[in-house]
């Protein structure tokens, strides 16, 4: 029996495999192949997902789109693992009634990585399944089809990508090194820890925007391509633009104060900025997601602190009461403590913190970067404030400590010890502002619209940008910034 | 009495003007002067919002900040119309107990668009106040103070930005032209319609993100610094990275289908994109933001253009529903017609499109871009899709119709007779993506990575972009994109 082309649903060319390939250049969506007899299936048919594939499913016969996790053969038996994103279960293919010898060996040859339509009865298993995450049933294939064959070279092993460092190794397992999953992005996000960091990442996402809209916040869409460094000349990348060039924003800093200046009042935005920084290390990429808040206070730029540090913290209950699943999945191959944090969040001067590390036996100047996991250790928590930076390392636009202008009223956020989030409030007059543009030796002529924003009234604001890639990364205790990007940014990767 | 600065929790310096004037160094904050006496307030004082003061405030004493939209002195009283956003009340400094003759002329001096905090006490109002938006009370000023001083030549006035093209005409009453208004967007975008527009826009991303992630899909970051232009080579813009150069993404295209080939199986992103087009019309930015999708399907592409179109009904429907203030505020100055939308959305393919166009006396060849008002008039919809594109206009990942190799399985969606959409089923197959990447002669070298994520197992898929400023635009019946971005890039635009 063959249904004509125009009748399948698919709009794909089914058939025999000598019709398939004559239609060849047709066969362009499906790669259909049954061995018990040659039908194009493109049926009215509910796909059932693998997470709910449970033992009040039993005895029903289901139709199922998964991955070949693992084939094994044996005699007259095929078992397979079949994989949707983080789920998997057991399938059989037996000689019988439903399933010829040839249909055994046909299951046994595709390719680890495939994906296959089955057709095939759910069936309650007395020992529970332990290697799967549907333990309670298996699945015995009746029809099974090839969607996409996956080549049979892998070039590298799911099992090896999720293996924590050190385990099997006396039994010679592999462990995957991390260019090597970067160089195969594709296979490497397949892995239960990818698929876990990934989706605890668009959550993150959400719970900012959702925090801050309930706090009246407007979001904003700020322009990348910028006619001035907003940050000064320095680690900027250049953009050939029609017969002029440009600058990539290194964050959008100008544009969401000056929605400040428009009236907004209270702005957030999430969008990649860029920092041509030639720094080869864990925590640095050239692109990353910026998390950014700027908002008009009343009186104190604390007011600024403390919605920002409300902010964090309802994400870090949100990831705690949302995403369990996900954090104890990564914690499966990264170990790691839970994520501590206080209410209300710890805050201290950055002398204070200095202090500290020196008392401490840490040696170090008072204009130092501040990091360090000996605060955090102190006050058991792995969120923390550093307020009062020294005027000196912050960019021009910060406003000065009004008390000791050698110190500033700007602000770093760190998790475990590590920075995610540089902030102040921003001076506001236009005067001042060219006075400290001056002094840090930046072009008044390219910042003029920038400048120009506050001659017509500006109210006293303040903001931060958070670096997404650095929370998540800190908040499920990882190691490196590229494990939570999907496609990371270096000096030396451009790909995939 | 002068509060000494230390106690100030403004950390401002305040204090009689000689005072202010020796601390100018310090006076980084506000900028706060009392007439009547010094003394600096720092108070533990809560601000009330212009749209709060309804007459159950009457009688109070609040304090206020808001700019000063106009003043007007009448012999011993002064005017004012203070301002928040899109509300504004009236305001009236007389003298009496509470002013001197000193404060009125203070009063009457503070420059259009400076920002003031102000006490004072509510009082209903016997005549409705039909210019303000807060129509039943007035304030009755007793402390007015500058908190931010606007330069007393405004480039342009916020009446005239807001008034509709031809009205007061007769009277010489000017309108602004778009390219002073763009010159000058932190002033501009202060008007009742440009706050409307961007709250809007707000709300399209909100919807947009809500209404997919209901249906299950994950939010992504795709990487805008790309080593490969991902639709080809022409009209990608060039980026100085390191030693060597990259492009910046035309589409986040390429990243998506990647993550739909790791199993995320549905996924959205919101981004710029960058499109160095030549192009100065209404509808073209070189940079813009995406509101992207990309989903695996079950057994029909159709399954794709009917989640892009739900999803862009619910938009439709939350605007209409969440947004009519905003709307309407636009529309005083830009009247259009409400959005109309059919539910299910209506569907034509493009041979139908063509014919019903050539019926009506509209010339066009096969493979002419179809953008016509003609058919939203015909269906009374401001919203559709065509269906069926010539294969030959579209990108190289864009799937064959199998019934006729002439025709794709491609779509765009219309508002307002205008696209916003582009999309497609791509192709998931590796060897059929390298021929039709060889038949439109792009390097394969340089998209190996890309194609590549196909051999390893690839589900059906397909998706679209979304232009947000389009959308926003047409939506609300306006007639220049660069309205509906607030800070547009265009070929001779960079600034600000």
């Amino acid at each position: 029996m063959l249904i004509h082309i125009s009748f399948c649903p698919w709009e794909c060319a089914g058939g025999r495999r000598e019709e398939r390939e004559a239609l060849k250049s047709f066969e362009v969506i499906f790669f259909c192949v049954r061995l018990s007899f040659s039908v194009c299936v493109c049926p009215d048919r509910a796909l059932v997902r693998v997470q709910d594939l449970t033992p009040d499913k039993a005895d029903q016969l289901i139709w199922l789109r998964a991955r070949v996790h693992t084939s094994r053969a044996k005699g007259k038996q095929c078992f397979l693992v079949l994989r949707q994103q983080q789920f998997n279960v057991q399938a059989l293919v037996a000689v019988g009634d439903r399933a010829s010898k040839q249909m055994v060996k046909f299951a046994a040859n595709i390719t680890k990585e495939s994906i296959v339509d089955v057709e095939a009865s759910v069936r309650k298993v007395e020992q529970k399944i332990e290697s799967c995450s549907q333990q309670d049933v298996e699945l015995h294939i009746e029809r099974i089809f090839v969607v996409s064959q996956a080549e049979p070279r892998l070039p590298l092993q799911l099992e090896d990508a999720v293996r924590p460092d050190g385990e099997g190794e006396e039994e010679g397992r592999a462990t995957v090194n991390q260019d090597t999953k970067l160089d195969n992005r594709v296979i490497d996000l397949r892995t239960t820890t990818s698929q876990a960091i990934f989706r605890l990442q668009s959550g993150v996402c959400q719970l900012f925007r959702d925090t801050l809209t309930k706090k009246g916040f407007v979001e904003i869409q700020t322009p990348k391509i910028i006619s001035a460094a907003s940050e000064g000349g320095a680690n900027v990348f250049t953009v050939s633009y029609f017969k002029t060039s440009a600058y990539l924003a290194q964050s959008p800093q100008l544009y969401k104060q000056m929605c400040i200046c428009a009236d907004f009042d209270k702005v957030f935005c999430v969008g990649p900025v860029f920092r041509a920084e030639d720094s080869n290390t864990h925590r640095h990429l050239t692109e990353f997601v910026g998390l950014d808040i700027e908002m008009a206070f009343s009186y104190h730029y604390h007011e600024v602190i403390e919605s920002i540090t409300d902010t964090m913290v309802q994400i870090f209950k949100g990831l705690r009461d949302n995403f369990q699943t996900e954090i104890q999945t990564v914690n499966k191959q990264f170990p790691s403590e839970p994520f501590k944090f206080l209410e209300p969040t710890l805050r201290l001067e950055y002398t204070e913190g200095v202090a500290m590390l020196r008392e401490a036996g840490v040696e170090m100047g008072d204009e130092d970067d501040l990091r360090s996991e000996h605060l955090a250790r102190t006050y058991d928590t792995d969120f923390y404030v550093l307020d009062k930076y020294p005027l000196a390392v912050r960019p021009f636009y910060t406003m000065p400590d009004p008390n000791d202008l050698k110190y500033s009223n700007s602000y770093d956020m760190f998790m475990r010890g590590e920075e995610i989030l540089s902030g102040a409030q921003r001076i506001h007059d236009a005067q001042l502002l060219t006075e400290r543009a001056t002094h840090h030796q930046i072009d008044l002529e390219k910042i003029k619209s920038y400048i120009d924003s506050f001659r017509y009234g500006a109210p006293p604001h303040g903001g931060g940008g958070i670096g997404l890639e650095r929370v998540c990364m800190l908040y499920l205790g990882l190691h490196n910034v590229r494990q939570t990007s999907m496609f990371p940014r270096d000096p030396k990767r451009l790909t995939p």
